[in-house]
């Protein structure tokens, strides 16, 4: 069966304290209903990817709250697995429609993060890592080091390599002015000269705190047929792998299992090879997390993608372009919208509704969600 | 396709200090894998209900966590829907062996409660309530005592009639020593002078705080074939609905909307009748909600439940035995793990495996799992 993603909805990301938790949700609510022409009483289920609700809005229960939108009863769910939320719910979705058991289902991915206090919002992020970690003092950042740090010495690339990534997405970001957090160009030397946060990660190699939400409408293209003009954007693949929280359990720092393997079958369901995808947003918490990406998702033999980070191909108007929404770093982090917003720049790209960084006629593209370091990933592949 | 029951685990529910999250999650996929004779490497997805891991445990993450446990990177999801977490992620699992993803789920439903200090534990409880009402003042307690209240008044009944549900739960748990947390029979009389919670709930009206962990391996009966000698017990129907959080907004304070539409779904799902059920295990967190779900689930005609609740029929030896288990009043309610260890025990009674408590050859179960008050209801329905 096919799925066909017949809204999206996607928030400005960024510090949006005028926005409720409740208000961003009937924001995207309405929003995707506007977009994919329909109502309320079509949706059959409604699957949230949220991490921290518990902590910035001592909310827990949130497709109870969700129901009030409605007047009949969906079902319901929230799911979490870290940053990797928003992509793990989309998966539920997709299985829930294949199944047979609903024939269409609404996807929000949400997160509060700028309002709250700082101290509390670190807590409760560490909380996806490993217990060993944390209580060792390592923080995501740190983390990502370890892998950074790994990945230099292993492949003799340099902090400047890293900063490629960054300036990519910045670059990219500034056709976004409607929905990124940073809609501006930096340069290497800005980022190469910002202050450190973990070594080699220098403040701008890190993605931001953000507020935001994005929303994708899936259903049957029997469904579809029924109610719609057009079928528009498919979803082909829908694929999550896990890993061990912890580094410490691993055999290699600077590949991430989970990818690879959520990667290969991916291809496999969606019957395409690596060199058939157009366009991708892969996830960028920290600049080496898309290298590494690149490389597991097969783009790039291993230890090669930070030499291509330069060239046209990643670039708008390149042979696959990366992150044209500006990517986690530039667009922004709200953890649990983070793998549905992926969905949502990639459709627009396959619609040809991506204004200023609109790709000429793509027709497929991936997207990429990581929780953690990689205990969990999300992979999907959507088709014209 | 039909969903085989292939292997199930219960813990002994209680305080169980000795325990940590980590242990109770080691102990139920030991003990599920060993009674469904699969090995690790067979399970290809695991979804977790849980509902206060970020309070009592600071763990986010924890399909992460999980994976820890095998060397081969299934899918991993966590689950949030309050106290129907177990639930929804049965729901889930369903769903992904339905939709043809994986051939075998292993769903875990867990909750450490009782080490946790009580003011965090409340507090985070809460987070599953509407703002406006917790923002009153309002408690789970008091939100099931407005219920209580107003079904009293309108059937003419008594606080006498609700302790039938005390009496009966806890008169089946001395039969379920090994798992229950109480188990032990009480009198009415008992329930009668216990210290009032929320008038009219006495404190044994109200589940206790407990520790547990309950899993589920379910699989294809096509896989199960491929694997087993026996198919032994199905899911024949997986249902979930939703209802506004808040009470306020309910038309009736003496039926859950949610248990009606996912008990009619249920019912047409599994192509059976009311009367077909031989036995349920219902959500009886306070008193007075086994008598609305034994009423809404169609077990009895509105207002009439109450008056049944010393006959026979729903007694171990009846023709419905409700809650044999000993429900969540006396077995325990370890929030998460609830919806699982509802599914476990009608399990062992479809297998003839309930030892002391064992049912005359019972062909069909019910189990009935709800969030907050009845924001998120799930329905299963089990055959042999």
């Amino acid at each position: 069966m096919k799925i066909a993603v017949s809204g999206v909805y996607q928030s400005k990301f960024g510090e949006l304290w005028h926005k409720s938790l409740q208000d961003l949700t009937n924001e995207a609510l309405n929003g995707v209903l506007k977009d994919s022409g329909v109502i309320k009483e079509d949706v059959q289920a409604v699957y949230i990817g949220n991490m921290l609700a518990d902590e910035s809005d001592y909310r827990k229960h949130m497709g109870g709250q969700i129901s009030e939108y409605f007047s009949h009863n969906p079902s319901v769910y929230r799911l979490e697995a870290a940053c990797a939320s928003g992509g793990i719910a989309l998966n539920v979705a997709v299985n829930a429609i294949q199944s047979g058991q609903v024939d269409n289902a609404l996807v929000i991915g949400i997160e509060k993060m700028t309002d709250v206090d700082g101290e509390r919002i670190n807590q409760a992020i560490m909380m996806a890592g490993s217990e060993e970690e944390y209580t060792a003092g390592l923080t995501f950042p740190g983390l990502y080091a370890l892998m950074a740090n790994e990945y230099l010495r292993k492949y003799k690339a340099s902090e400047r390599d890293l900063a490629k990534v960054v300036v990519k997405n910045h670059y990219h970001a500034q056709f976004n002015k409607l929905h990124a957090q940073f809609p501006f160009a930096i340069t290497q030397n800005q980022v190469i000269h910002s202050p450190k946060v973990a070594d080699p990660l220098k403040i701008l190699d890190c993605s931001p705190i953000s507020d935001g939400v994005a929303a994708v409408f899936l259903a049957s293209s029997k469904w579809v047929k029924q109610h719609f003009a057009q079928n528009g954007v498919y979803l082909t693949a829908s694929q999550v792998a896990s890993d061990s929280l912890s580094l410490s359990k691993r055999k290699n720092l600077t590949s991430l299992l989970g990818t690879q393997i959520a990667a290969k079958n991916a291809y496999q369901q969606a019957g395409v090879g690596v060199d058939d995808i157009d366009c991708a947003e892969v996830h960028d918490c920290f600049s080496i997390a898309e290298i590494l990406a690149l490389e597991d998702l097969g783009f790039y033999p291993q230890g090669e993608a930070i030499y291509h980070l330069t060239e046209k191909e990643v670039y708008l108007g390149g042979k696959r372009p990366i992150n044209t929404s500006g990517g986690l770093k530039a667009c922004g982090h709200p953890l649990g919208a983070t793998g549905v917003k992926q969905v949502v720049e990639v459709t627009w790209q396959l619609r040809g509704q991506a204004t200023d960084r609109q790709i000429k006629n793509p027709k497929i593209g991936l997207t990429h969600n990581v929780g953690g370091t990689g205990g969990t990933v999300a992979v999907h592949i959507l088709q014209n």
